[in-house]
């Protein structure tokens, strides 16, 4: 059993009446947190990436039904709970890509349900059960993702999957974590255009941590691939459908078709709130399409010949998927069987 | 036969005593020239990449010998020869990567040991013929790798390889124009990290000709592929070995991989002073690593755990592309004989 140095960073800082956001577009020149007293103000937290990552944001949307609930309950005229269902409504149209958002607002909804009288203390400990059983999750999936990587010289990682991104400590970037702690392995992170997550937060978070990594740009992947540096690619995942297929951070599907083209590994690792039991196959996973101006200069703006095509995600066949590795187990060759034996332990 | 629509801008400006050189660090937000007066100054803006592109290298290369002779052949004390000498030096150590450089400054070495009298007018005369050849050598590429190019619905190409890179219209991008012009068709260009050359020149040259084009991020190329809408990568090359293998922007290997998995069709056009004779394959090429503060943050300095890997260049093997356009002729499936008869014709 590896110990587990928690990352020093946290993407989010519950006070008992606001959350704490740190502005993760500030990073790494700044670390700025922006505390949010209502629903509103988490959804656009979510929207604008203040906070990204899918378990953190699923953790911050339960806070946000959290001061939904606080501010509502008391003041409203006995309708607080089709003011809060609105806020949830809200937070549920903040991104849509990452399926662990409606998961933590189901949740919520589910307490909201089942409860009579006051339902402050309930709502509050069910968004700090997701938040602490996402942390131990991490912890439970660092553990048997290293367990793979027992022989392993090199990883690439993409997008940030830490502590930034989650409850703490990381999915697939936990993974890294705890494989290096056991035996020092080299470290590659993409640089993961064009929020530059891998640049900006991955590297960073790292560096905090006193954990050497090497940025390269997305496209050295295959030539890094080519030189023998990794056996592995490791990453997190926004939306896992039933027969194994997930989607990810834009570029995921191509480190996995170039993976298997260079006889290097490929793991994804993500929480089972990522699984979306409602989808047979990848097809079925909306992908977000973000603004032009995250590729495209200011200076391009009034030129009508110029535009650019954002999505964020793509999805990655099973077929390209060495294993899977959530909280309750891991799913080798997951184009076999798909991720089901999961849903069900 | 295209009518070829010269496009508007000009990295290299000759006056007669001077080179004026497009910053192209300063595109898209502003166009400015630097004049330089010596060889020591084009040698500088070769390596600050205020010029870039393998053609656009070389013919700047040619006129800093003129440059050179010209400063020096009337003032020094008749051993004005070794001083240009130490100058095409200079300049050959510039960039390691693009062949046509040397290539250039051999014919300009050249036409230095057969003159006897006054050299001025005769190395001048070689260096516009270098400019002027690369500007023919482009359209003939173009209409070549037009023909190809009858059924394509969406083309993706990298780096910049137009205008900007050449001595004008164009390499790939030339092709591209031209195809474009014959019948329209769907443009992608890729950012092209670390130096955006796709996202700051490629597109902007293209905006600038009223021609459509949308950017994506590099790591977007194989989402892109899946989705069906492109059925070519057309790029330039820096150096082409023997057997086909060639050495291109960084990423370039990674999207000939990705083309082969998606029955996408890889092309490389570029002149054959690209071809270096003296090399079998592409493991004989010397790939170009840049500063990791191309890629790493200013804020990272002083953190001895963070790293940057940046090769600017990677070698694509001749069995991943699919033709190689030259102004001396198509060489198809060049993993089949390579490019020898090229260097006959």
């Amino acid at each position: 059993m590896t110990k587990h140095n928690q990352s020093g960073v946290q993407a989010l800082l519950w006070t008992g009446h606001s959350l704490k956001v740190l502005d993760q577009r500030q990073l790494p020149e700044q670390m700025v947190y922006d505390d949010y007293v209502d629903a509103a103000g988490i959804a656009e937290a979510i929207k604008s990436m203040r906070v990204r990552g899918a378990p953190a944001i699923g953790i911050a949307a339960a806070y946000g039904v959290v001061l939904s609930v606080n501010r509502h309950f008391l003041s409203s005229n006995g309708h607080w709970k089709d003011t809060v269902l609105a806020d949830i409504e809200l937070l549920a149209n903040s991104r849509p890509t990452a399926v662990n958002l409606f998961w933590a607002l189901n949740r919520m909804k589910a307490v909201l349900e089942h409860v009579n009288s006051n339902p402050i203390a309930d709502v509050q400990a069910c968004a700090e059960a997701i938040h602490a059983g996402d942390i131990v999750a991490n912890y439970t999936m660092a553990e048997l993702g290293a367990d793979l990587l027992a022989n392993a010289k090199g990883i690439l990682t993409h997008c940030n999957t830490g502590a930034l991104a989650t409850g703490g400590y990381g999915t697939a970037l936990g993974v890294i974590r705890s494989a290096h702690a056991r035996k020092p392995v080299n470290i590659y992170a993409g640089e993961t255009r064009p929020w530059l997550q891998g640049q900006r937060l991955t590297v960073w978070e790292l560096g905090q941590d006193e954990i050497p990594v090497t940025l390269i740009a997305d496209s050295a992947a295959a030539w890094l691939m080519k030189s023998g540096a990794i056996d592995w690619v490791i990453v997190g995942a926004d939306r896992i459908a039933l027969n194994g297929d997930t989607a990810n951070k834009i570029g995921t599907y191509s480190l996995a078709v170039l993976a298997k083209q260079h006889n290097v590994n490929m793991m994804v690792v993500a929480p089972t709130s990522t699984i979306d039991g409602t989808i047979k196959s990848g097809n079925e996973i909306e992908i977000e399409q973000r603004q032009q101006s995250e590729l495209l200069p200011a200076c391009y703006k009034d030129n009508p010949y110029i535009k650019a095509w954002n999505p964020v995600f793509d999805v990655t066949p099973a077929e390209l998927i060495t294993a899977i590795v959530t909280e309750k187990g891991v799913v080798l060759e997951p184009v076999k069987n798909g991720v089901n034996e999961l849903l069900i332990i």
